[in-house]
This record gives C-alpha cells, sequence and structure tokens, in this order.
C-alpha cells in the first residue's frame, strides 16, 4: 500500500505532504500523530456538495473519531464562484462555528476549493490553520503545495491573494478515480512540465508508460510514482524560493504562451493544462530555433503530450499579432522583454528574457494546425 | 524642529517609524532617502475625502516630485464602512492603476483608513507595499505600527485580517490640529496605558503637563515627546512579539473592561478611548484589591484621566450582571478564566487569568457614578 511523507522545509513553517492511498479515511488519525488536532478542537471541512458526496462523509468521520469539533461549509463548484463573495460564505461558517486562533480550515476539492479555503484561513483572525486535502490531479501536484491561496478579481485570476502554508498536505490517489477524465489530462500537462524542467527521471518514467491518458489505465505503483515525484519536483522549487522572487519563475514553463492562447481563445476553446500544454511545446520549438536544446527533446515532448491526448496542435486560424501584443502586457514582462523560460535538456530549463518575436511567431506557425 | 526616526526591527521586515514636524510634505523625499521610491515607481494614496482635502495634494505634490507614479483612491469616512464592500474600492483602484508587485500603497488617514489599507496591500498581488501616514492621533501611537491589518465582518470588529508590516510609517504631528477634539482625547487614553504597562517616564511627563485635552495647548515640545515614547512603547513590545503569541496581550491594559463597556451600551455612549480610560480605572481598582498596586498609583492614574477629560466615572445604572457574563463569553477568555492586564506599578503590568468575579464587582461598583 502506498505511504510517502515528503517533509516541505520552510523557514516560517515546516509541514508534511503524505501521500496516501486511502488516507482519506485516515485523515483523523494522522492529524493526530502529528499533533494538529487535539480533542475538542474546532475544524471546518470546506468543500462543494459534488465533491462532499463522494468523500466528505468518511472525513467528518475520521475527524470525528479524532475527538474533533467538526462543522462542514459547502459552496458552489467551479472558477466563476472563486470570488470575494464566497469567501464570505466561508467567513460566516467561520464565525458561526465560532473558530478561534487555534482552529484550522479543512480544504477538500481542487484547486479552487483549495486556493479559496487556504485564503480565508490566512485571513480569518488574522491567519488560521489551513489542511490541504486535494482531490483533484492539478490540487495533488500543484495548487495544494507552495502556499499560494487566493481568489479571483472580476478583471483577472488571483489578483486577492497571499502565501500562507499549509499545516498538512494529504493526497489520496483514491479520490482521482471520480475526477472527469478531461481534468485528469489537463493536469497531466503540469506532470510533463515537472519532468522538463526539474525531474529527467520523471520524464522518462512517463516516457516507459504504456498509457497516460486515464487514471484507471496507469496502475497503483506508476500514480504513485508520478504523485511522488511531481510533489517533490515541486516541494525542491517552493522551498528555495517561498515568496517567488527567483527560481519559482520556473514553474511557469509553458504558461506564458499557454496564458496567452487561454485569454485568445476566451477561456473557453481550451482548460488550462490543454493551454498549458500547447505553451510547453511552443516553448520547446524556441529553444530549437534559439540553438538550445535539441530536435530529438523536443520530440520526446510531443510524444508526451501527444501519449496523454492533450491538443498538440496550435489552432490554424490563430491571429499571431494578436498573441504578440498580449504577450508584451502579461504581467511575466520585465521592463518590457517578454521573460520565457526555455528548456536546455529533459531536467533543465532557463529563464530568457530576449526572445525575438519573429522566433516567437516561427515556433507557433510550425505547430499550427 | 521635531524630526526623530525609531527602528522597528523585525525578522523578515525592518523599517522606520519617521515622526517629523511638516514631514507630510517631504514624504517623497524621505521615501526616495529610504529607497522606497524610484522613478516611475506606482504609488496609490488611499485616504477619505475629509482628510484629502486638508493633506492629500500636498502628499501627491510630494511624491510626484519624487517621480512617483501616483493616483488617489478615496474611500468613505467611518468604522461603519470598514467593510469587505469598501475594500473591493481599494481593488478596483489598484487594478485601474495596474499596480504590480513592487508598486505601494499609502495610507493616508486615521485607523480606519490605515487598517483597510494595510490589508489590501497584505492581499493585492499577494502582498504589495504600504506605506502608512497617520493622521489621527490613534493612528499614530497604535494603529500604523505593528502590521494589524484588517476590516470588519458584520458580526464582529477585525476578524477579517492578516499581519503585514509597512514599508515606511510617517507621523506630522501638524495633522492633529485639525482632529476633532473627542478624537484626540480618545486616543490620550491609548498614551497612558503605555505609561503604565511600559513607560514610567512617560508617565511623569503626563503627570508634569498643565493640560492635556487639547493639542493646541500641549505645546511642540510635550507634543513631540509623547508621541516619540508612545510610538517607542509600542515598537518594543510589538518587536517582542510580532504575532501577537504572548508580551503583546499588556497593549490589551484597560481593554478587557472597556470592550465589555463599549458593547453594553451599544457603542453610543462611550467611544474606544473613553472605554479604555474607564478600562484602565477597573484594572487599577482590581490590583488595588488583590494587594497589586498602591491606592496612591491608582489615584495618579486617575488624576491623569481627569487631565485628559476622559471620563473617569463607569454609569450607575450600568448591570454588572451583564458586564460579567459579557466578559466571560469574550475572546480574551482562556479555558474559561478571564484574562486580565493588571498593573504592578507605574510602567509595569502583568496577565493574571484568575481574578474572582467578586472583586470585578467591587471594583466597577466603586467606580459608578
Ligand atoms: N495555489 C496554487 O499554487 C495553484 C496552482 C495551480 C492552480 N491553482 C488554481 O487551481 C484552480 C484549478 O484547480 P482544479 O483544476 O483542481 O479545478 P477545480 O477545483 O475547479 O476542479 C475541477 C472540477 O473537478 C471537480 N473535482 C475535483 N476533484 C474531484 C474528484 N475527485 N471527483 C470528482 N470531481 C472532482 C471539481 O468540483 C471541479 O468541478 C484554479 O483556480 C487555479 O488558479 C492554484
Ligand atoms: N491595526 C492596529 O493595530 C489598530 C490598533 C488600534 C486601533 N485600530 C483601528 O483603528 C480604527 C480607529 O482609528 P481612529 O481612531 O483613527 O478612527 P478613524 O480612522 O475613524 O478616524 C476618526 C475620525 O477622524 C477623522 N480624521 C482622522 N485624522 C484626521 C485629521 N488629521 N483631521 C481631521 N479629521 C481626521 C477620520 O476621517 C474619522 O472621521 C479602528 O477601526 C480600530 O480597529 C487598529
Ligand atoms: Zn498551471
Ligand atoms: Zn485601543
Amino acid at each position: 500500500m502506498l505511504s510517502r511523507s515528503i517533509p516541505v522545509n520552510l523557514p516560517n513553517q515546516a509541514y508534511k505532504v503524505v501521500i496516501q492511498a486511502g488516507g482519506q479515511a485516515d485523515l483523523g488519525s494522522i492529524l493526530q500523530a502529528q499533533g494538529l488536532v487535539k480533542p475538542g478542537q474546532k475544524l471546518l471541512v470546506v468543500s462543494n456538495s459534488q465533491i462532499f458526496r463522494h468523500y466528505g462523509p468518511d472525513i467528518m468521520d475520521s475527524l470525528l473519531n479524532a475527538g474533533a469539533d467538526v462543522e462542514k461549509c459547502l459552496i458552489p463548484a467551479g472558477e466563476r464562484y472563486k470570488t470575494p463573495k464566497t469567501l464570505q460564505k466561508i467567513y460566516d461558517a467561520a464565525l458561526a462555528h465560532r473558530l478561534e486562533r487555534g482552529s484550522a480550515l479543512v480544504a477538500l476539492g481542487g484547486g479552487v476549493v483549495g486556493d479559496m479555503t487556504g485564503f480565508a484561513a490566512a485571513t480569518w483572525l488574522r491567519g488560521i490553520g489551513v489542511i490541504q486535502v486535494p482531490t483533484s490531479l492539478l490540487a495533488m501536484v500543484d495548487a495544494a503545495i507552495g502556499g499560494k491561496t487566493g481568489v479571483n478579481h472580476p478583471q483577472g485570476k488571483n489578483l486577492i491573494g497571499a502565501f500562507h502554508q499549509p499545516r498538512l498536505v494529504l493526497i489520496d490517489p483514491h479520490t482521482l478515480q471520480t475526477l472527469p477524465r478531461r481534468e485528469f489530462r489537463a493536469a497531466m500537462a503540469e506532470v510533463i512540465k515537472y519532468g522538463v524542467i526539474w525531474d529527467a527521471e520523471l520524464f522518462d518514467l512517463l516516457e516507459n508508460a504504456l498509457v497516460l491518458d486515464r487514471v484507471e489505465a496507469l496502475g497503483d505503483d506508476l500514480l504513485g510514482q508520478i504523485l511522488i515525484r511531481s510533489c517533490q519536483a515541486k516541494v525542491d522549487v517552493v522551498t528555495k524560493d517561498e515568496r517567488e522572487s527567483g527560481l519559482r519563475a520556473i514553474l511557469n514553463y509553458g504558461h506564458t504562451l499557454g496564458h496567452a492562447l487561454e485569454s485568445i481563445t476566451q477561456y473557453r476553446q481550451f482548460n488550462h493544462g490543454e493551454a498549458v500544454g500547447l505553451g510547453m511545446l511552443a516553448a520547446g520549438e524556441i529553444a530549437v530555433r534559439m540553438g538550445l536544446w535539441t530536435e530529438v527533446d523536443q520530440s520526446r515532448q510531443m510524444q508526451l503530450v501527444e501519449k496523454v491526448k492533450l491538443p498538440s496542435a496550435w489552432p490554424g486560424d490563430l491571429d499571431l499579432d494578436t498573441v504578440l501584443t498580449l504577450l508584451s502586457s502579461d504581467k511575466k514582462v520585465k521592463d518590457g522583454q517578454v521573460r520565457f523560460i526555455l528548456p536546455q535538456a529533459i531536467g533543465q530549463v532557463i529563464i530568457h528574457d530576449q526572445v525575438p518575436p519573429a522566433i516567437i511567431r516561427g515556433a507557433i506557425q510550425s505547430l499550427q494546425a
């Protein structure tokens, strides 16, 4: 039975990412073992009804058995509810349940639940604890780890937020069985990302897999390895740069062009992971054209994207002028230069501030359908 | 001309509290000297129209002259607007002015503007800078220093908040000339508090003053000394306990009973400072009755409260049962025991968890009109 604990050693808060098959039923005792729940300890589980229906009862039982005083707060599902208004619902529940400084929130869900619950915890009584129990692959390998929390402003994603590290992250791979397939594939883009930017062995593991597009087909062992190596990659990077002042930028590999593509297609045609997949392919093409990495490695990256059954061609009718204009207004622009994360080898990227627009254009064109 | 700089040395952020007569007109150059403003640096000044009318134009000019790209955002005045809704206005202005990670907010106003602007800064783009320019005596000696920020929940004050230290605090005593007299007197309660809990010399200074109830009558020198010593006291305490885990509790001297009184009288009869004054007198009486400090010191404290022209008698018709019930539901209750900060000598208090209810009752009764 898979069980692994990855320590996250940050200067002001050390915590563990526990990856454990069937772990949700043990949440109470895992928290007890870490000294994170005492008899009478107040906890508020935040989730949406879709997820809570599957996993809520077990979690509540487990926390009750550990002696906690637990209530739940259900919020509407979906990115469009990641707003200050939904946040108020969590605050209201925190008040109704009379949470105190020593109380904690438990985020049970995908990245939307995790980011909002984390932000509510960061700001209720000037900061209470949060325990992340991610249920989507994206939340497991990315959103739940590293302490970024927040909600959207009507005019931009995650503009309102705080850094607030969780007390514990519990990943139970079993919950992925109910995750919609398109969500699984999208998050696999981030897994490929970790292979390219940080962990060549993870990349090899993915290359050697027969199928990568359906969680049922992976097998417990491969899924476990993917989770462990991806989480470790994220932990490594955020531990080296908690507040996003330098290295953490490499986590944006594939995201600069990915965001532009998401936004030009009005967030309808591609979801985040699909756009990131296409963004990584374009970044790879740019790197090839700049003599930074090889065509062989680029085609290996392409094969992984295809194996996950993520789109591998940019839309043929895309207006590249719009893409370039949008890029130069991206928040990652520094002194007018677009900042690209470019691969040099499998497992290694560099941050590059001077990519000529003609190369960006050519790279995308070569990928258009 | 008064000019003093008090360093605040916190592990993750060191900053200065600059107390300078006429300093607001020099804000730009003071920030330049500290390396806090560069040419083109985006700043957003947050204030209310009442205060901005007096002090806005000079501040804006001074910041523009330092080469900053400055905009303003005016929010409605008053505690009842210290809400998530008003916060949205600040976020909207931050977006409209396209603030970036390196930008900063400037809070120009009393504690309400300071707390909300500080919280907006704590949460915009997961944390940007804030410069506090307090204009009320309370904000100068208390709210602007120490990094507590927040807004109210409809059902409780400051329930939503964050710790976020400012980059600089600039105190210009001249602005106190326009502060309503009742606001000045109320804040003097906190000044007396610093004398009792921390700084016996400040207490002496106040005792030796001829008048304390009107800012015009104080004279520049005494006012300067009061500001410097009060700020230093707050800095000393928060530097020793940034996150309110222990020592910082002594800042609540007079506040336990003060809050109860404010709340029983529906926040109408007494303002915060007036209630704190009465709370300190009651705490002093309790301490006398418990043999912790002398009647002489208690009457010295009483004389200061009277010299400031703050109320010195508790309302005669107050129901003491309600006071005691309310106390036991206060958030400062630890394991059912009300926590009191009690004086032992001028300049020294202790935290006491076991004050018998009969003593609380007797102490208040002795102060009732
Ligand atoms: N904090 C960070 O560092 C970070 C990093 C990346 C992304 N994010 C944020 O994460 C969010 C995206 O996360 P997401 O992809 O998990 O989206 P999501 O939370 O919206 O989840 C996607 C959908 O799957 C459902 N779902 C989740 N787990 C399920 C399960 N086990 N079974 C059935 N349905 C399930 C959700 O209810 C939702 O409808 C975005 O808001 C993004 O900004 C944050
Ligand atoms: N962050 C902290 O550590 C801390 C500490 C104590 C109090 N507070 C908060 O501070 C707030 C109270 O602060 P306050 O007493 O300054 O109240 P306030 O900000 O409401 O100011 C009182 C009134 O005086 C006006 N005013 C302020 N300066 C003026 C000037 N120079 N000339 C003319 N009018 C002026 C204001 O517009 C307001 O109408 C509360 O919300 C309280 O929670 C925070
Ligand atoms: Zn991503
Ligand atoms: Zn006070």
